[in-house]
């Protein structure tokens, strides 16, 4: 049986109101991992749930405002691949993703669009629910292209997984440093 | 041996540095958890590491900006016990940690201040290393208050537990949905 959280239940409600402008289209938290898993299909009728796993790497939290485009998604990938948050292998040095070189593992996460109303969060301000999956998936697309493209990420088998859509994300995060980072676009 | 991650170094360069004016003084992220492990003491000479660890509750991620003070901690820990962002056990209702009653990971973690400047982050707005220190004791000393004083924590024997300030954060999450929320003060 597919259960909503109650926060995903008010997302549906909320894309029935009017919109709320703003120039903020997206945000993102970036988080460092030595490896994270992610349920991508629930356990059902018997059959076992569904997971993706990524070893050293990004943990990447994505989340689409209303007014936010492919040119928002170019913005937020391009920054998430080249930003030096990484340690690299060896040194000190920071390094980006792609240079590590690492994997990315993208996590739709339509809560970093909330905004506290007295003791709860709303969600007006995010984007319509077909419309954020169009967005996220060209998000993970862009990640996988730019993995590929690049010698270093590509030498080493790099791999970028994405979770589902509109589901529960079950995730395990094993870290030696998040080194939590936001970023807003 | 301490090692410091090139993020830390970088902190503590820019804490020589002249102050940037800005209303934020702190930041917070959220992420509910069904455990969590943290390191508080690194391996050293023969010395296993030692963990704290928390059941099902919150993650904290904190940090403090210039300008922030007593009453900038006292309006986050407000916020983070009292804010509708946990499953109750049963129902789908949202409550806070106190009414779930659940546990409390506070994360000290500086990088959030972080702000992008090119391909590098820069953390010019951090508050100095010390008064961050008290702050984030604060923090967590007021959660441990609110924790203590609260029935249905109280009779749970639910815990709070943070992290070493100015440590790698060596952290493992297990999460059936972060729904991981930001939060500025």
């Amino acid at each position: 049986m597919l259960y909503f959280h109650p926060v995903t239940s008010f997302l549906m409600a909320e894309e029935k109101k009017s919109g709320v402008t703003s120039n903020l289209k997206a945000k993102i938290v970036i988080q460092q991992c030595l490896s994270a898993t992610l349920q991508v299909k629930p356990q059902s009728d018997g059959v076992e749930a569904e997971y993706v796993e990524i070893d050293r790497g990004v943990v990447l939290y994505v989340c689409f405002l209303k007014g936010a485009d492919e040119e928002t998604v170019e913005k937020m990938a391009k920054f998430a691949l080249n930003i030096r948050l990484s340690e690299a292998l060896t040194g000190s040095k920071l390094v980006s993703i792609l240079d590590l070189p690492g994997d990315i593992l993208v996590v739709p996460q339509a809560t970093l669009g909330g905004k506290a109303k007295g003791k709860m969060m709303q969600y007006h301000s995010n984007i319509s629910k077909d419309t954020g999956r169009e967005l996220y998936q060209k998000f993970v697309d862009l990640c996988e292209a730019d993995i590929a493209r690049n010698a270093r990420t590509s030498e080493a088998n790099c791999k970028v997984r994405g979770g589902t859509y509109g589901n529960r994300q079950v995730l395990s995060l094993q870290t030696n440093g998040p080194f939590t980072h936001t970023m807003e676009f």
